[in-house]
């Protein structure tokens, strides 16, 4: 058997430090949205930064970001993530698992390991979907899953920070995915009557506004309650003609639900409505129902997941696991090959923002374990 | 004593007609916003109805269109309203106003009745602040009230449909109007943080939108228990920033009170600050206030209402009483000449609406009320 090799934490840190400076904000934030100039630049710089290190890059129609050795295996393992952000977003959600992912390849091809052969990286484009044009991201890992350089992968891993503050209440340092949320999008939609705010007494007035906040507190409650499971949002509340002396004719909402389970998603939006119909009637409005989109459960690969929790509990650093709120690549590339996720801590869960932080200690830990699970894939296939 | 003149009602109705073809639309309301084609148009046909029937008009800068005899008396009694409607207007709100003071003045010059020469209309610039720029209406009587021709008028009536439904409830058929309400306008706040909506539990969130729509539900119940004389809305609720996927960081709406007592509206406001206040310290928020707009309440010239009220009951048509709660120019014009109105009944209080309708036989019992008071205004000058 080999040494082991060990990430270096100097370089892990620094190539982090040289991709937050393109796009870099002032406040210490990142602007790198998918298909800006920052954006193109960074993905220039990860591709020179492989070619220094004698590894082979290449940049594939769609914009993915792959890096392998000069000797490459007809079939390897994928390890990464995203360079892109969202507007002022932070320096490690998608960053973080790319450049570690170049850190386990550069470590184990300097050390001549033969896992390194097996293995390629990469940075996939437009994960955050954050142009106003966007259908959503996952646009570089939707591609490739209808590419034919896909049937060359055995699996995928992708190390990513929390983006919330569950490990950090629950003083983990490492957590195994169990898989993505499900997420449904209900557009909700009270119909009533525009009238003169001044001259129609209460009594007469059909307002689909009046109805739709107490239908949206109602419906704040029912999230609360249907399971622990589950967090919803409702981001987007409008009225019609949104006048102050014009009585609400519609007004509506977009409820946005998160769960594990699908018959929890479904039970939800039924109370929700249920509930809205019941008061909007008390309203004089009726109620129109659209679902928006439907993004069903993902439960990644159990042989991979038991791979990567092995890694960690060998390495004395035992992982908790838990289902990832936020969607990821790795739940498109799911469907097509076994794929995995780990986290690492986000402190104070603070995501999507400027003040994205992990310690680098933390950092640095979970790109050793990246490295040793590459390496336990390679053994065990 | 002359002999009592009638308006004719074929007259006024043919007349009512020929202003609605100006801007009509093919539902029966009429499109002729303020400075539009279509407004301008029509107030040029006001002054070409004037000239042929042996009257005097005269546009100011502002755009009011003034019509008289040719004899006219040094101090007049002015009668009129506007002739621009909101988007998708109605052919009665404005238009009847200035259509009956026409009639009304082309009956007692027709009978060279001495009190034509004392009498003086008007249609008013822009009273609907209808343009998206607009800086709220009422522009053309707010004009004259910084005009030298103030001086020469001695009150001002204003005929107009009630544009509520309470005067066919009550089965009135003419009111003489107390004055118009006081409205207020408050910009309420609430302020959270902005957060992920999948990665952030519940108990970690400051959803300034959960906080802002418990609120508007109170203030709605609020609104209908803190006094007989308030009616109010919430025609504007925006959340920030409005993604389904973003816990919102903000949420304002704007509060619109309206009522006769100054007290009652200060005692509203009040209430619903003090209430999302609780409801914003429960979600984690803090609120924000600023009053938009106040307008102060209005009440009529006593003289004024008694004079019509006497018109009514003499006629055998005695008049209800009743405060409106839509702005108008006598509002304006109230503070600086003695001034009231008499309302018609709306159908079914519809108006700002193709759909405004009045019954022939009220719009013409109203017009010879009219006349009936300017003769009686000039008879006890």
């Amino acid at each position: 058997m080999l040494a082991r090799p060990s990430v270096s934490a100097r370089r892990l840190l620094d190539d982090l430090n040289g991709l937050a400076a393109i796009g870099g904000r002032p406040d210490g934030g990142v602007d790198r949205v998918a298909g800006s100039a920052e954006d193109r630049r960074a993905r220039r710089w990860l591709a020179e930064r492989m070619q220094a290190r004698g590894l082979v890059s290449r940049t594939d129609d769609v914009g993915n970001v792959f890096g392998h050795t000069p000797n490459v295996a007809d079939r390897r393992l994928l390890v990464g993530s995203h360079t892109d952000t969202v507007p002022a977003g932070g320096r490690l959600d998608g960053a973080y698992g790319v450049i570690a992912a170049l850190e386990v390849l550069t470590t184990l091809h300097e050390h001549g390991h033969p896992a390194a052969d097996a293995l390629e990286i990469v940075s996939f484009w437009d994960e955050e979907g954050a142009q106003p044009e966007s259908s959503g991201g996952m646009v570089g890992s939707t591609a490739l899953c209808a590419d034919p350089h896909l049937a060359e992968i055995t699996g995928f891993v992708e190390l990513h920070i929390e983006q919330g503050p569950r490990m950090e209440l629950a003083g983990q340092e490492l957590c195994v995915v169990d898989g993505i949320v499900g997420v449904d999008r209900h557009l909700i939609r009270a119909v009533g009557e525009t009238n003169h705010a001044g001259t129609t007494p209460f009594v007469l007035r059909r307002d689909a506004g009046r109805a739709m906040v107490r239908a949206a507190a109602v419906a704040h409650d029912l999230m609360r309650s249907v399971s622990d499971t589950l967090v919803g949002n409702i981001g987007s509340f409008t009225l019609d003609p949104g006048a102050p002396n014009v009585i609400p004719g519609a007004a509506q909402l977009v409820l946005e639900l998160r769960s594990p389970r699908e018959d929890v998603l479904t039970r939800c939006a039924e109370l929700v409505l249920e509930h809205t119909r019941a008061i909007a009637a008390e309203e004089g409005c009726t109620v129109e129902h659209r679902m928006l989109s439907h993004k069903p459960v993902v439960a990644f690969n159990e042989s991979m997941r038991t791979l990567l929790e092995k890694v960690c509990r060998s390495t004395g650093r035992p992982a908790g696991s838990l289902y990832s709120y936020a969607g990821h690549d790795a739940g498109v590339i799911s469907a097509h090959v076994p794929t995995a996720m780990v986290f690492v801590p986000s402190t104070r869960g603070v995501s999507h923002s400027p003040y994205e932080h992990t310690p680098d200690r933390l950092l640095t830990q979970g790109a050793q374990v990246l490295l040793e699970a590459v390496i336990a894939h390679h053994d065990s296939y």
